[in-house]
């Protein structure tokens, strides 16, 4: 395989690289070594995944002289409780896991962000090493340390800072992914071009259809730009207290049609943040902050490479404006009973802002829904 | 009241005080405003404390005009769970906790360690305020930021660092608790003299029976002189990576002693910490580390507070020497496999070292057993 890229993440003491390249699950012991010797490691991951990928993983690690275990959780954001949590922790702690025992995680977001808060939480911290399997993962849980697991009040109320020692996204495994879901990755990658790179969004307009249709510079290049430009907006605010929450661009609507999914499959997290973004540009143009071009420059993009951008593949479900403004209340995001949404003066320029009115939300999410059952009708 | 006595704990921005007087709860609330302004608080409490302290606590907040909620758990050590976590988690969430939502701890150890953990990990992250209502939690929680629960292969081996934005420790509540709490709370105050501070154990000496005997001013020095201890090692060390270790001394023979006792309330923290200080000291003196006076003064001094010194209590279960080494080695401080003890080479010279021969703890395991099968006969 050709050299990896490596992407630093400055994070004081915690900073670590992201490599990025075809091939480098292969090479993932030597990689590993670096970081975290040659002790024995665990390794998280799913019963689809373990197929596909488990054992290129572990002969990189026999041939690098690494002991390892694997362990096996059901596939599907179901996994993401408080009980597989518990499971999880009880049988790492029962094969030995010691605080310094790297755990990786060979997965999506939903084993990364399990392993990651089982890795955070096991004798109150234990290194983790990321090797995502889809460009979702790739793109958005590479950079930003955020692990956790759902509730019945919500997705991801639940969970711990927690950064990685070494990220591993290798680019050949994208190639088991489904259309569909490689999709939902890809508006993930468009976030990062919405919030404040024109010019990768412009890209991306571009190329995006050779980066779906599999071209590996074009995967790179953008899984590159995403985890730098998400890396840059981390370092300036580790926690969460300010701009990183421009991250959340389309992820407050989103989480709110998640939620009334009731993470059912209908509906991918990627496919939520695309009608999200819409919307959130939608509103932006709306309200006269935004030209409204630029609001119909990205939903048709999102709809050309094949997102959803609207609530049309939801219409059998009967939405209501005001369950789902009751969804975003829900959010994390919430500060003194203010909701605080992502909104956007342009392509490139999201800002955030606590000043909408909630009426106009609800007149936004009538419109999408009755234009919804006109195209049905 | 008196001026409450403050010690700040200086951990960059993570810094906060303790503040330690008679009567605090009383005005627990002007202190809350003070770190966490006047918004809505929620409490976390168990039955017991409830019915002494909650409307005392519910008081001093409402002269303040902050709102309030309490949640009260189940008073015991099987509330450091998964399940109990989930479900005030669970209950937190569903009545609106926020990020900026302070979250406060009213009771002992499980109250205080399991409040923290949730705090620290519901919605990744919220403030968390301790009012420590037993000695034990007084001289030992209140610094360090150690948070957790129990799982099925141990004591606190799952939780989160997550420091408190203010402590506030009454020694007006002690005056509550049975002979025997208070007593289990001593013996981790009798820890800081032996660690670092050989004064501190001599003025123990003195005026411990006054303590326990209820002096306020005893009661306020130690636990000041305790927490200001904890503070200078765990901010030279606060992930526990080096010289913190030094604060488990008694705790990896504790913790052994507790496990096998399954945490069925015959053995209480602090008396399984004054045994294992005891034997910390026996094997120091076995291995010729320390003077033997030293280990007989410190039995000497716990059996004359009433503290138990040997297995003599618990000569009804049948003990083997492997089956408690076993609990030893799966204890936290095991790096590479290898235990980490601390002993002392005096009275305040404590020290960590990997070289115990595990023969040697063998050894002076099955004549501390032998011992009580003789006073027994």
């Amino acid at each position: 395989m050709n050299v990896p890229e490596r992407l630093p993440v400055e994070l004081g003491e915690r900073s670590y690289d992201i490599l990025v390249g075809e091939g480098l699950l292969a090479l993932a012991g030597r990689h590993i070594a670096e970081v975290a010797g040659r002790r024995k490691v665990m390794i998280v991951t799913d019963e689809t995944l373990a197929e596909l990928h488990l054992a290129s993983l572990q002969r990189s690690l026999e041939s690098e002289g690494i002991a390892f275990e694997a362990f096996v959780v059901p596939a599907g954001e179901a996994t993401k409780s408080f009980s597989h949590l518990e499971k999880l922790c009880e049988r790492l702690l029962q094969a030995g896991v010691e605080r310094k025992t790297p755990l990786i995680a060979l997965g999506g977001g939903v084993v990364g962000d399990l392993t990651g808060f089982a890795s955070a939480i096991l004798l109150r911290g234990t290194p983790f090493i990321q090797i995502p399997t889809t460009l979702l993962a790739q793109v958005d849980s590479s950079v930003g340390g955020k692990t956790g697991i759902n509730t019945a009040q919500g997705k991801n109320l639940v969970g711990s800072f927690h950064q990685p020692r070494l990220v591993l996204a290798d680019t050949e495994v994208l190639t088991s992914l489904s259309r569909r879901e490689l999709l939902a990755g890809y508006a993930e990658a468009v976030k990062y071009g919405l919030i404040d790179d024109p010019a990768f969004f412009t890209w991306l307009e571009g190329h995006g259809r050779r980066l779906i249709a599999g071209d590996p510079a074009a995967r790179s290049h953008a899984i590159l730009t995403s985890c730098a430009s998400k890396a840059r907006i981390v370092a300036a605010d580790e926690r969460e207290g300010g701009v990183r929450a421009l991250l959340n661009l389309g992820h407050t609507f989103g989480h709110a049609l998640e939620a009334e999914c009731r993470y059912d499959g209908d509906l991918l997290h990627g496919e939520a943040v695309a009608i999200g973004m819409v919307l959130a540009f939608e509103l932006s143009a709306q309200l006269g902050l935004c030209p409204a071009e630029d609001a119909d420059r990205v939903r048709r993009h999102l709809a050309a490479v094949g997102l959803p951008t609207s609530f049309e593949r939801l219409a059998q479900r009967s939405w209501t404006p005001e369950v789902l403004l009751e969804h975003m209340r829900k959010d994390k995001k919430v500060a003194d009973g203010r909701m605080t949404l992502v909104l956007a003066r342009g392509i490139g320029q999201a800002f955030l802002t606590q000043e909408v009115r909630e009426e106009d939300i609800l007149q936004l999410l009538a419109e999408e829904i009755s234009q919804t059952a006109v195209i049905q009708s």
